[in-house]
């Protein structure tokens, strides 16, 4: 930090720098535009976006708030900025589709050290990329510089999403019944869960760097691997969406600290957990830093990345619809008589 | 950071603590309950929060994302948690107030380099106040921790605000017409604005810590100063709201840098510096920093927190509405035809 000759201070001398915060807002105006829906009004740059309330019955809101946790460490180690934003969008549009909605629109916020308007540019590019995969207009966001606060080249970012669902079709445990089926659907690796742990061993035990190769995933690099974006089940489960009872996203906790939100007091969930092959990610990571089982449970979503609770009936349904987007599902268990517990069979993992 | 005897890793061994955030989430509970409105839905911990989407002929949701700057340092280096959440509402609020729109729910992110549940439950209450003193339903939100990113004891917060405005009644700068008032409303202080400035003078050119007095401030310390509570200006104007044109909120950019986004390309905004006493805060920060007139109006918002743009047959109910809410207002100026800018006469600062 540096003062003028006279001694004056301005904001810039103080780590403010009001024309790269300008320079950013005109880089993203386009990135912006590229996710405009029916629902958008308004231009950008007001003080506040502008969206039209949902039609029908009635409609309730559902909104949640969410960031990558520090997997946005990976993506500043390894210069890739482009692909956090995407990951922050598909956990947020995952978490209000547990509630059965459908997206609306987000707004991010992103809070630099050093404003720097061409990560600024990356970040939201990835966010523009995954608000067009789930058809959610980004209609407003924060981009501030907090000088001391973050060590350059740190930055964190959040977000916001809305989306609606109407009244008597929202998914939840009150719907659980026993006797239904526990589908998982894959995830593309570790999502945003897990990456403080899943830092120290690669870094620190394992010894690896972000471009060195990553045991046993043909030649792609730690960033690639750490850095695949967060799924959105959104494609595969809308086609379904009124048909399944529950939705568990698989984040912070795993298996055991999610899918129990999808339970009634009454009721357990019995997850087999030879039913499917834990990804070599998860193993390595495991093996490394010698996480005991329960704890890889805990802090992995171990290859599954959601879970549809569903009636037997609509079994097949579920699972094909997932299929048609490429997305892996398996019947994983069932849910039983109980007192909201997830339990675990089988030993293959 | 360290691991078990046998060099077994788990996640708290990296840092992140479970049980922390699950002791920061039942401190909160009682809290969120507080700011429950009738729109409110479903209960605390679910996926997504849930809101009853408006009625109306029309509704229009308005929505904004924000945060509290590096007025958060001072808020950590003084340890006064309680109040940082509070500014975040207001200034969301004010945001979406600029549309005319009035609030309907808020969420807020708050990551840490190490949870504190105490921290956590502090800076929820300041949150929640904000909310229940703008009727604001508080469903959702995030407490992250992210070794590594955030140096302890640093946190960042930030706020995402939803409301609604009919169609049809909200404000703009296409309402303004040649002629119009502006009429300033009084700030509380600095806001949420200029704090890396303000704080390189305060702790660095003046060489005062945050339990020092502030100079001129009846002996307030430097923490009680800087960190009064960003002003909402809903209850001030919510008996007008319908008759004025626009509002102004004075935030990044000052005056010169917000009264521009309320104007049409053909009017220009003259303001009367004479007109109102710039607060004793920003003269000792602007002389002690030796900050020139014009940086100071950029950086600060001088006094005067909002702007509102209303015919002058309005004027005098405008500042009758501000004043049964004890918030002083004055006539600044009016509006000419021009080209969209902000100009400055008088010389009385």
């Amino acid at each position: 930090m540096s003062s003028a000759p006279n001694g004056s201070l301005d904001y810039r001398s103080a780590g403010v720098d009001i024309d790269a915060a300008e320079d950013a807002k005109a880089r993203i105006g386009r990135l912006v535009e590229s996710t405009r829906t029916a629902g958008c009004l308004g231009a950008f740059g007001a003080f506040g976006g502008l969206f039209r309330a949902p039609q029908g019955t009635s409609p309730i809101l559902v909104a949640s708030a969410d960031g990558v946790g520090t997997k946005i460490k990976v993506a500043i180690e390894a210069g890739r900025h482009d692909t956090i934003g995407h990951c922050l969008v598909n956990h947020c549009v995952n978490d209000i589709l547990a509630q059965g909605a459908t997206p609306l629109f987000f707004l991010d916020y992103v809070a630099f050290g050093v404003l720097e308007p061409a990560v600024v540019e990356g970040v939201v590019a990835g966010v523009a990329a995954g608000c067009r995969e789930n058809g959610c207009a980004l209609i407003g966001g924060e981009t501030a510089e907090m000088p001391g606060l973050y060590t350059p080249p740190d930055y964190d970012l959040a977000g916001f999403i809305v989306g609606v669902v109407e009244e008597g079709q929202a998914l939840g445990a009150e719907r659980v019944r026993a006797g239904d089926v526990l589908i998982g659907l894959e995830s593309s690796g570790l999502h945003t869960n897990g990456y403080s742990l899943a830092r120290r061993i690669v870094f620190e035990r394992m010894g690896l760097g972000v471009r060195d190769e990553f045991p046993g995933e043909d030649g792609a690099t730690v960033a690639e691997v750490l850095l695949r974006v967060h799924r959105s089940y959104l494609a595969a489960l809308r086609p379904v969406l009124a048909r399944i009872h529950a939705l568990a996203h698989i984040t912070g906790g795993g298996l055991p600290g999610n899918l129990n939100r999808a339970l009634p007091s009454s009721l357990d969930a019995v997850v087999d957990t030879s039913r499917w092959s834990v990804p070599n990610v998860f193993r390595v990571l495991g093996d490394a830093g010698r996480v005991d089982r329960a704890e890889r449970f805990r802090a992995f979503n171990m290859g599954v990345g959601a879970v549809v609770v569903a009636a037997p009936a609509d079994v097949t349904d579920v699972m094909a619809a997932a299929g048609q987007v490429g997305v892996r599902a398996w019947a994983l268990g069932e849910v039983v008589p109980g007192a909201g517990n997830v339990r675990f069979t089988g030993e293959k993992t």
